[in-house]
């Protein structure tokens, strides 16, 4: 097989993680695989870097730091090269840009438009292990660029797409993606295989171990991502194909969000478009406005209520001021003592009563539900935070999670 | 003007410095002129990064060393934009692959073989300030290369060369050339001009301001190089063509060398071809052999005495112990207690007198000349380690370097 293997900082953390990965990577080698690893900066070197340039600017030029930052992912390549090649392999570490990683031109949040993996075929093809520089690339001129955060897990994905490999994993810290959290719902279960939809709407609902922008690639180029742990031989999770995934649970995981705050607006003027007027305003300053519910009460007024991001909230709330101070809002009420409970699978398309069961495990809780919000796969119910975790494990318990 | 300014790693050894160059940069900018700055890594960080590589291996892959190595230039060419930047210049930081330096191939110690200025040429045109990370260009297939030790001021010279820059200043922490080491005459003088060929010398008998590979390359180029340190304001030395220099003194300098060992070979075989041999055998070591003296005594027998770096007379000694176990040289002994100090000055060429005026000075003060050395514009001598510092004081008072 083809493998992609990608490891994160804390996996490259210092020297002797450095050599713990080669030894992994050399048994994949000694099985019989051809390898690409592609690796992160060691953890600390980045933001040590980024350290440095704030200390000359609040706000460095961004070819400048894609430069700076891309120097940590060298170091990294160049010390796994030497390691592999240490132990008797034939080695070549790659930059970005001679695995032929071509982006936009938008410094520090590049996106990928092409991959040219000539480079890296010939090597491999040579018999070679190819090590290259996660998070960067270069754009149409030939300047460096980086591809903001995930991006490391994002060259690999891309990596592995362009060479057609047969499986990306991504090594960090934890051991695959679970069906909720463990610290909350100690009987939880970590998945074998969970589909690229599912995985969307878990990292959406706020699961840490891979961002979107990664799994939509692997979806978009068909690449089989697995998540594992750099520290023990346990197996991970695969992220695949729906159809390549045998037998579909009902419900897959419960995941939980407790990064939303609720907004109020109460009494909101009876004039045509002025919801589009609140939500595009809210757009244009980058506001990720996420579940939204509108009343209307028996005397006519109109609420809306919605959700967005804790740390969105303070500017959400001056762009609300301005629709008070016109008089198109009566008043405001913001909670940030709320969470978003979630169950996600894909068998609830093809299953009735999903959602109804949810809602019953809620009331047999006494736990109400504020807003709801769904989705083909997806219920996301929005309640007191302080009845989360109690939430999590109902819903974990009711869809028979643990089993 | 335009001035290409090169500053090593000591100059931009932490972020303070790197400003205080930053700071030196601007007052040039102000004073209308255009320019280019070449900077080194912070010192401590190619050492640094050597031994990460070392943890690994004894004797890593010098492509991979060149990638890890060129990473140390970056991080400060980065910042040095930045900080520009934020003072409010224009500026664009580039690699050397960005600066067009293409080198050879042969990693860790690549060789330069063409510039191609356009895309520093076209950023200067729009008032840019052009920072570039010295030491590392890129071979003809696009992959890293660094220069080896003295390659950033290579790069430095190189890019005053292709861009035609009025002049290159070498910044260090000392303040230019001196008639010789002020630690050993305190009435050293610097100098303001020196020739290119005067430099050679100074630089091939210990002086180590600036290697000769940078010194004959802006000699090759017509560079106009200046070295001064990044820490005064105070005038560097002019290293130029000689016809630049209005006087020519006939003694420039007076230079040490203490790092040289004699090797006697006492009753040499009277073969033919047996010196080639022995020399033959020592080039192909590398041992640098200097000086050179072959005696022939009154009963027929030769003796050759010669000159080595005392860090390369190990390797040398086992070498002639192979023409000794041949019964081709009787005997043989070895001095590290030696020094070789000399006079250097393109003035020698058109006066005759100078070297018996050395020998005189040495006889005055009763150092006895074991072996002697000359070219058009330099007189060397090797004496006893032990008059070595009087040695250099009484030249330097005897022609009058200190007026």
């Amino acid at each position: 097989m083809l493998i992609v293997k990608k490891f994160g900082g804390t996996s490259v953390g210092d020297l002797d993680r450095i050599q713990n990965v080669a030894n992994r990577v050399q048994k994949s080698i000694q099985e019989g695989h051809q390898v690409v690893v592609v690796v992160s900066a060691m953890s600390g070197e980045t933001n040590k870097l980024v350290g440095y340039a704030e200390h000359f600017s609040k706000n460095p030029s961004p070819a400048e730091v894609d430069m700076l930052l891309s120097s940590g992912e060298r170091v990294t390549a160049s010390l796994m090269s030497i390691a592999l090649n240490e132990m008797g392999h034939s080695t070549v570490a790659m930059t970005g840009r001679q695995a032929g990683i071509i982006t936009t031109s938008k410094h520090t949040k590049a996106r990928i438009e092409e991959i040219n993996p000539e480079y890296m075929q010939a090597a491999l093809d040579k018999g070679k292990i190819v090590v290259v520089a996660g998070f960067q690339g270069v754009n149409e001129h030939g300047v460096i660029t980086t591809l903001g955060r995930g991006g490391s897990d994002l060259s690999a994905v891309a990596i592995a797409g362009a060479l057609q490999a047969d499986l990306c994993e991504i090594y960090t810290d934890v051991n695959g993606i679970y069906t909720t959290d463990p610290r909350i719902e100690p009987k939880a279960k970590k998945l074998d295989q969970i589909s690229y939809e599912e995985m969307l709407e878990f990292a959406s609902l706020g699961a840490k171990v891979l961002q979107n922008r990664s799994v939509e690639m692997a979806k978009k180029l068909n690449v089989n991502l697995v998540t594992r742990s750099s520290f023990t031989d346990e197996e991970g999770t695969l992220i695949t194909k729906e159809e390549n995934i045998m037998e579909q649970p009902l419900v897959s995981g419960v995941a939980l969000d407790r990064n939303q705050a609720r907004v109020s607006l109460i009494g909101v003027a009876d004039r045509p478009g002025i919801a589009a007027d609140i939500f595009n305003t809210l757009a244009q300053e980058e506001i990720n406005v996420d579940v939204i519910l509108q009343t209307v009460a028996h005397d006519g007024t109109t609420n809306i209520d919605f959700t967005v991001p804790t740390n969105e909230l303070e500017v959400a709330k001056n762009i609300v001021k301005i629709f008070v101070d016109k008089d198109e809002i009566k008043s405001t009420d913001f909670n940030e003592a709320i969470a978003k409970v979630s169950i996600v699978g894909v068998g609830m398309k093809s299953h009735a009563g999903v959602a109804a069961k949810a809602f019953s495990t809620m009331a047999n809780e006494n736990i109400n539900i504020r807003m709801i919000s769904t989705s083909e796969i997806k219920v996301s119910m929005v309640i007191e935070e302080k009845y989360a975790e109690l939430a999590v494990r109902s819903l974990h318990n009711a869809f028979d999670l643990d089993k």
